[in-house]
């Protein structure tokens, strides 16, 4: 290994340019590469902002789209995909999966994040890098993190609490660092608790590498460094893009003048170093990809991350979805999105396709034997236009079905902004109430990356297909669904709220003066519903077959804090079709205040009709614990805990409450402790009693109204009997004992 | 003047007493009692707990049944009332009122607080408070700071933001100390931010004195003090009750170590002494107070407080109240709190009265000619009782009319522990339903502290009056209002929720592991149900009246940022009557999130028929402002306000849009403002598009995603045009200019 001055040292700790890294003797440059969904590999001679145009490469489904897939082997497929394409473009390190937690549907950027739930984000984000991974490429898990809105991004500290962190934000982090072992990881713009995520070692080292064994690089977000030296201690090892002469220099003054342990900056050389091997020469041959292949693997991909919401009809035979096609079959294809589809976000993730399906002519194509028309109804941009809306009434009018794409327009939703209200413009909703109007059942299929509500209007159409941004076969994938050559395969990964002001961060997002409290804590989607019993327009896990599933013969076994859970879901429908069974832990009686129910498990099952198959879970003591701050640790409570097996976080078909049988969590009784705590205590409350006498310890009205005072407090009370020599005599002096 | 000794000195920073403060040479010890809203001498030889037996002394409504009256004047006699009591019992302060601000509904001493709006909160405070101490006795505003829960009170931490204490919680103490310059404050027992109230040196002095001016004693809860030498040096003088041999002790050999400078030490014992000044020698007369005048006042004072929330009919012959005395009148009196009534609450401000009104005689008498009977219905503790509803039951069925009792048993709330449920007892609302079957219209009266809910029953009954706890006469207030010899004078001092799961604090109440986060910010009560426009069962202000109220004629005169606001009132019933006129105001654009509206102004009207009058309304910078934690003061932004007077938050009846002029207030630019505070500022967007010239800059849709960069992070990207030297020349390299 070759020795390199502090000046090469800190070079290596800057790219070299705005997507390489640099090369100092013995440490060859990598590429990187944005891309969760698909490469945005820039050319030389780009627009060296990093967001103009880029090569080709396949555009899978976004990750809200992915989500609703719950397919981790779907999910790993992708990753192995987007790998190939990245050695075959000399990519070394893919900048991705994004795995914040959407905190709010207005967050810009949620199109590029998984889900509301921590465990469903983690399980999936993981089988993606491993897919990425396994092709010899490395990714980047971002944004590291509490990265959860646009507004401010670069300033603003999302003010949360330890406890919150832990259970919400964190977990999917964890998930996929402690299971997949990604590379790098990426910090986030933002500041955590007033400290940049880019300076925060508690983040960055102690809870990144210490508790979670973390051996790879953490690179910023790109221009997330505000202090390079800083940053470098607090576990930074290297600033992207380079703010070379500055962040080098500062870097050399620190070793020079002693401020900055030479140590420090090897650590992070050596980290540099063990990527760039990883990553290994690169060998670009873009001749390497099955371009056809991927094209229908993103098609299939998208398919099962649609959601049906809807299909009105108490029996198949009476729902207006599949579509069967016929001679006498009547399709008016109505909305501006069937031919200019929208299938992916604006910001780093967006991806030149390879080529892109127009959802017209899929549709078009999937239904050869019927009657197909087309009317555009709405500018994508704009006021309603009453042309637009006549033409489409007209053509819906005299069709026996109106298939109408919604959805946002591309300037609705971005990186770098957040959306300010949910609804779909204007525009759409004047045409659909038009639409409704004419009687001719309507099928909603939406295309978008945060949620939209659908309250306003879902009761007055046939059917709701959710297809998110669905990347470049998505207009195949909805062909795919409306015929019924494929099932829907998606399941809400978020909760459509009946309106935002339901949401549970609602008050408190964006936030202000550069601070957003994140005030809701744990109840964050659908935990923050669910324990206000709110009602919603879709809970999260919720979607439609075109068959039917019964659940039965609920087993939990209990082996100490080891549970086995097992359930059987049947298809009890006259269609092949595919079910998400979901898992569901509360933990009812609790010291402090916990969701209903949070996802602990959930198995896609694919079932021809009759056919039935077991689901196996297995829980361990982490999926019953809470994160205490106060004991800085997990803790589990011992009773009852209620398991539920179910279609949906509000759809639970089966149920079992079970005990479980650990050691009460012991807390030393001091002179701080209260009175209550005392005399709850199995030592220290007759301890207590002997020492004080009877008298006001009887006195069961008076102990309601002085039981929480501090027993040291109450030395200075006459009367109680409690003086500084029954704390003596109790152990309880200054740290005391119990 | 003497000189102490500084174990003198010590001794007068400590009681000598549970109720005395310490006497030394030169300085003489003065009485204490609580009582906020009638006082507790405890004579020698009481249970030196401090909650047994008291003296006889006027019990007045509590403060929940005062707030409603939203009559300062009312509050001054009140006052003035209790001085002349507290004189007369030799007391030389009396421990109250309570100005902690209602967050949550369950807060177990919320009878004994005003109001979760902290202008009527503030308002009635100050009128207490003046006329207590016209009389030549002292008040102790209470609890300083953020005590808004019993749970863990001795130890829980508020973690509430800047904003939140300034525009909520602190502005009520504000007044009542800039207004009515009480003599005393009281510290809380909780922390606040982690620290605790009575070592709370930002708002034990910072805030309290030299913002506010405060000039007197400090004096803590009773056993708030954990670290007496802590407490003392920010700004609390005397401790209750006195921890002897500790505090003292601790005083002392601080000053001898040099680790407490004998001047803070001093300051206090100054502060002391003059408070024993200002009380005077004690000269105890019980023959001075006319304690029927005081009872009448009592009457006068409850009435003034109820609320009537519902009184079905169209026109006033329809509704069942008032009621018309007459022999054909039979009337069914149900309910055990009509013989047992339940009048105050549990704690330190339980009053031992000078004679009590029982409901059922008091209704019976103002009844003269009606046949009354009577039956419990129900036990105050207990589960359902058949025989009880039965007999009730039976008895309503030949009633014109029933009078049905219910509320809370003195079990269900009291300082101490908070609720965990707002419901009214089961066995009552079991008995309601059964009484609401029979057809007879029921007139529900409620007795309670602390919100319970009527969503669940009240549209089966004709008429509800909301009487909370309305002290010893409350009892013949009672039978005023029912039979309309005085007009129902309340109004709802806080909301009546549809579910305790609306309430904007319920997901952060009451907090675990030490902490409380008030993670909804300025969003407290009516500001929370209307940001996020939740239906209540009876909206902040809500009151009914005998007769009926029309507003017109809004005027809105702006000079500069003072506003006078006038409106008429108009009593168009056919009874003398009395109206609350409130004033609220609006900011919809503004930098930071407010609520819809907030009180600014109330007056009280009593109208003869046909009567009207003007009132008007003055407002100042102050109350058009929002407390920036990031400029450190309260900032007026230029642009519309909106003003509405009306009859409660939900019943604006004249609103008006008006435009305050004033200059935005100006934030320098720096290197890490954003890209857009930089093009938006009128001086620093020119400067910067020179200097970076064209290109980047007129990519709109570039500038949305990248414009929450700071300038100074741009420099690190090719391709923008921002270089170092750009940042230098634009004065932006360090701190910067604009």
């Amino acid at each position: 290994m070759q020795t390199l001055s502090v000046e090469q040292k800190a070079a290596l700790c800057l790219g070299a340019d705005f997507w390489h890294t640099a090369a100092v003797p013995g440490v060859a440059s990598i590429l990187v590469s944005d891309g969760p969904h698909g490469l945005r590999v820039q050319p030389a001679g780009g627009d060296h902002v990093g967001l103009g145009g880029s090569l080709p490469a396949t555009c899978f489904p976004t990750a809200a789209a992915l989500a609703s897939s719950w397919d981790p082997a779907l999910a790993r497929e992708i990753g192995a995909a987007l790998g190939v394409e990245a050695r075959a473009q000399g990519v070394g390190v893919v900048l991705g999966p994004g795995v914040n937690i959407k905190r709010s549907p207005l967050c810009g950027r949620n199109f590029e994040y998984f889900s509301e739930d921590p465990h469903l984000t983690g399980v999936l984000a993981a089988a993606l890098v491993e897919g990425i991974q396994s092709r010899g490429v490395g990714t980047s898990v971002k944004h590291f993190a509490a990265n959860n809105q646009e507004t401010d991004r670069l300033r603003v500290s999302a003010e949360v609490d330890e406890r919150t962190l832990r259970e919400i934000y964190l977990p999917a982090f964890e998930h996929v660092v402690t299971r997949a072992r990604p590379w790098t990881v990426m910090c986030a713009y933002n500041k955590v608790n007033g400290v940049y995520a880019s300076q925060h070692g508690w983040l960055l080292t102690t809870v990144l590498r210490d508790e979670w064994g973390f051996d790879g690089v953490v690179v910023s977000d790109w221009g997330a460094v505000a202090d390079r030296v800083a940053a470098l201690v607090a576990g930074l090892d290297l600033e992207m893009p380079p703010n070379r002469g500055v962040s080098d220099r500062a870097i050399v003054d620190a070793v020079a003048d002693g401020s900055l342990d030479e140590a420090v900056l090897d650590r992070a050389v050596d980290r540099m170093r063990r990527l760039v091997e990883r990553a290994g020469p690169p060998s670009p041959d873009p001749a390497a990809v099955d371009w056809d292949a991927h094209h229908a693997l993103a098609r299939r991909a998208a398919a099962d991350g649609i959601v049906l919401l809807r299909n009105e009809g108490h029996d198949p035979e009476d729902r207006v979805l599949p579509l069967h096609d016929s001679p006498s079959l009547r399709v008016a294809v109505v909305g501006e999105l069937a031919r200019t589809p929208r299938y992916q976000g604006a910001g780093s993730s967006q991806v030149n396709p390879t080529r892109l399906d127009v959802p017209l002519e899929e549709i078009t194509a999937a239904l050869p034997l019927a009657t197909m028309s087309f009317a555009p109804g709405y500018a994508l941009d704009g006021p309603p236009d009453r042309l637009l809306a006549d033409e489409a009434v007209a053509l819906a009018t005299g069709a026996d079905v109106v298939v109408a794409l919604l959805g946002l327009p591309a300037a609705a939703e971005s990186e770098g902004f957040d959306r300010d209200h949910i609804d779909l413009p204007t525009a759409q909703l004047t045409l659909l109430s038009r639409l409704a109007d004419t009687g001719v059942p309507v099928v909603v299929a939406l295309a978008h990356g945060g949620v939209v509500r659908t309250d306003p209007w879902e009761h007055r159409v046939a059917a709701v297909l959710e297809c998110w941004l669905g990347g470049q076969a998505g207009g195949g994938a909805l062909a795919d669904v409306l015929t019924g050559a494929v099932d829907p395969g998606g399941r809400l990964a978020e909760t459509v709220p009946l309106r935002l002001a339901d949401t549970p961060s609602h008050l408190n997002f964006p936030g202000e003066e550069g601070r957003v409290r994140y005030g809701e804590g744990v109840f964050v989607g659908y935990r923050g519903f669910d324990a206000l019993d709110r009602p919603v327009a879709h809970p999260f896990g919720h979607g439609l077959s075109y068959t039917g599933f019964g659940y039965s013969g609920l087993t939990v076994d209990v082996d100490g804090t080891d549970l086995t859970v097992g359930a059987t879901v049947t298809n009890t429908g006259a269609r092949a079709g595919r079910e998400v069974v979901q898992l569901y832990v509360g933990d009812p009686e609790c010291s402090v205040a916990r969701p209903p129910a949070e996802l602990r498990g959930f198995a896609k099952v694919a079932l021809d009709p009759g056919e039935s198959r077991t689901v196996t879970f297995t829980l361990g003591a982490r999926d019953l614990s809470f994160w205490s701050t106060a004991r800085g640790g997990w803790v589990l409570e011992p009773g009852e805990f209620e398991i539920a097996v179910g279609a949906s976080s509000r759809d639970l078909r089966l149920c079992r409450t079970v005990t479980v049988d650990v050691p009460l969590p012991r807390v030393p009784l001091t002179a701080d402790s209260t009175l209550q705590e005392w005399l709850a205590d199995p030592v220290g409350g007759p301890a207590l009693r002997a020492a004080a006498g009877p008298g006001i310890l009887q006195d069961e009205e008076l102990l309601r109204v002085i039981g929480n005072f501090p027993l040291g407090r109450l030395a200075a009370f006459p009367g109680i009997g409690i003086t500084r020599e029954t704390l003596t005599h109790l152990g309880a002096g200054e740290r005391g004992a119990g």
